[in-house]
């Protein structure tokens, strides 16, 4: 049976898994939800994931979600190409980068994204510099590890890069906005803050298949 | 070389490597560091560890951070008895139920146990009480999968488990405090509110060496 994966547009949580997929070759079944229909909401999803959030892993019979699960069960399951390393100081840094990701990056990002995408509480300036601060920080380490290396851990792409790249993304596109001008969050142009991070983006972007990752609403 | 591992009294994350390090019977020297004098904080251990906390591991020349991290790099370097577990979709739940814990249960549970462990903040009765309704759903989950089994996934202890079970003797130990009996928690005690995460915490309690993990100063 098929792998079906369900997701919705623009999540990074199931961009990751996306990619992992990609890296991976594994075909799967694209199940799009449409978050403003509350796709992710109805009973019969539910059932699949009681806390109404993508993605979600259809694999078999077997269901599982939380993005960073759903990565560690499918190197485990299909573990050609390793994403979690192939010696324990690998699988150790990597597990270290994915959960710095989510400990100080993901909480700091959605301080800054949901402002600019939504438009709430773009008046909280100290409170949205404050947390553009902490990812500054944050992406300095991203940074320095990618100085001499074309990938976070080892010499191929990993979990730390595929659990990492879509938050990047997302905080590139929200400091794009024309609102982010008068915050001067300091991570744009890209290419001028965290330059190694620039050139590991295009190369993720360079990835056979990732326009398929791509979230489609971000095109129109 | 021995493994060396910092910790401090009352730090979940150091507890759960350290129950890790007892599951996985690996001899170890102890560093504790005493919060009070900051000796998280001092140079030589920023050098190890530049966000100044604990645990971190020191494995010959290895040196790691990140409690789950830890978890992950002791499984692969001394893989027995796997605390991952033994297949793949095992392997999938563990994650998903300690990615569960950091995104859910973890934060909610710093909004009830940080006021009451310094007294600072008590006052935001709605806030505490908010709070507690989430710890208690999220506990929900827990015991109902203890409701017909010993330990959280498959039939050994696993990651889950040792990763879980330091917030849940935070919880009790906080909501066992004089000052949280007018916040009616809805926690303790915990042989009626969660009578199989009851029986867990007695089964871990009763295992080998399971003292040499309690925190020091919980015992004064």
């Amino acid at each position: 049976m098929a792998i079906e994966l369900y997701w919705g547009s623009g999540s990074p949580f199931a961009w990751r898994v996306m990619l992992t997929l990609e890296v991976k070759r594994l075909p799967y079944e694209s199940k799009l939800l449409e978050f403003s229909k509350q796709e992710h909401k109805t009973p019969a999803y539910l059932q699949l994931n009681p806390r109404g959030k993508v993605p979600t892993l259809k694999d078999g019979d077997f269901v599982l979600y939380e993005s960073i699960a759903i990565m560690a069960y499918l190197d485990r399951k299909y573990p050609t190409p390793p994403i979690f390393g192939t010696t324990a100081e690998q699988t150790g840094l990597i597990w270290r980068l994915v959960l710095e990701c989510e400990s100080y990056l993901l909480g700091a990002g959605d301080k800054v994204v949901r402002p600019l995408f939504f438009g709430k509480g773009l008046e909280n300036v100290n409170e949205i510099q404050t947390a553009a601060e902490l990812i500054r920080r944050e992406l300095k380490i991203v940074d320095e590890r990618l100085a001499d290396s074309n990938w976070l851990v080892g010499g191929e792409i990993s979990a730390a890069d595929t659990a990492i790249f879509p938050l990047v993304q997302l905080l590139l596109r929200a400091a794009g906005k024309e609102a982010a001008r008068p915050l001067d969050l300091g991570l744009v142009p890209l290419s001028q803050t965290f330059p190694n991070i620039a050139r590991w983006v295009r190369r993720i972007e360079e990835l056979p298949n990732y326009q398929r990752t791509y979230p489609p609403h971000w095109r129109e």
